[in-house]
């Protein structure tokens, strides 16, 4: 049988397992880490270890937290009272580059897809209901994706929250900056025109 | 600043070194790595590990190598006159694949490539050369991969190893098992007709 050295055949198959890594990808990987001196290769090793040990999710808004809260959870600068909930914890992060939004947040896990078994049950919902009345949450900002799922869950989330008195909000659709009006899609293009502001 | 929590972020760093995973795919493989259990991920840890501490290059054909040897020439029961000459170790698999070969090996560690800085010293060569007396090789086919480059390496190979006396091949060019003629493009096909044989 034509195979690898079993530590290499091993490697791969571990890298193999890893979303959108084939076998190919995975053989190059360990090919790389083969030929780079030992040092870099064991930093890759000891940087799984050490998040493995060391990030926890956060017990009260479920993003990464190194500590027993995460840094949004933990800031008393940020108003607790406006609350951003996203489907997964790395989309804090394209909402913090904004620069535009001093609330906390919320991570979902996930958007309601019956399609693949996530119910709301699945989600952490229960948890966004309680901190409603702890941390006296005036808005929730659904940003949750503009796909199905995400829309699904969004309206969900509305139903849920809107009879706590509490204000449910999503990000406005419409043109990206910079794209040509020719390139965008007719369904964006139409709700940006539904949406669209005084200049 | 917008920013993971710097384990995550170290391992997004750390990821992002390897060849052909950006920024995003980094991001999406530690975040799969923060969800697996605990097992499933230092598993990968540890294969790192393991495969930097017992793989080497064989001293001999510089495949990788779990012992002092690596598996093709500790066989005793591959001729060691015939030799293929691969650019780098994976090619090996390739060519086992194929159940057609039972000579030994030898890996170049790349081709001759002066737009990458990659000139005949920088390839086993040397050692290629130092093995012909030793193993009484008769025969080298020159496995180069089909690129400019490889094609190079083959030539300059050609001109080093004949003079010693020994047979130099490279294999067949030609349109590929199952392939439609119409999809075939025309080098290859000038190649296949020039190198036809008899049915």
């Amino acid at each position: 049988m034509a195979m690898f050295a079993p530590p290499v055949q091993e490697l791969i198959d571990e890298f193999s397992k890893l979303p959108g890594i084939g076998r190919k990808t995975a053989q190059r990987l360990v090919f790389h880490l083969l030929k780079v001196d030992n040092r870099t290769a064991r930093q890759l090793a000891e940087a799984i270890v050490t998040m493995r040990d060391r990030v926890r999710f956060c017990p009260q808004c479920f993003n990464f937290a190194s500590e027993s809260l995460c840094e949004y959870c933990r800031d008393a600068r940020r108003d607790p009272a406006v609350v951003c909930v996203v489907e997964e914890a790395p989309d804090i992060v394209s909402v913090e580059k904004t620069g535009e939004f001093n609330g906390r947040y919320h991570v979902l896990g996930g958007a309601i897809s019956p399609i693949d078994g996530v119910g709301p049950d699945d989600l952490h919902l229960k948890e966004l209901l309680d901190r409603i009345p702890v941390d006296g949450i005036q808005e929730v900002i659904v940003a949750t994706n503009a796909s199905v799922e995400g829309e699904a869950t969004a309206v969900y989330l509305e139903n849920l929250i809107r009879p706590r008195g509490v204000r449910v909000t999503r990000p406005a659709r419409g043109i990206p900056v910079g794209s040509d009006l020719e390139y965008v899609d007719g369904s964006t293009l139409a709700e940006a025109l539904a949406g669209r502001r005084e200049m």
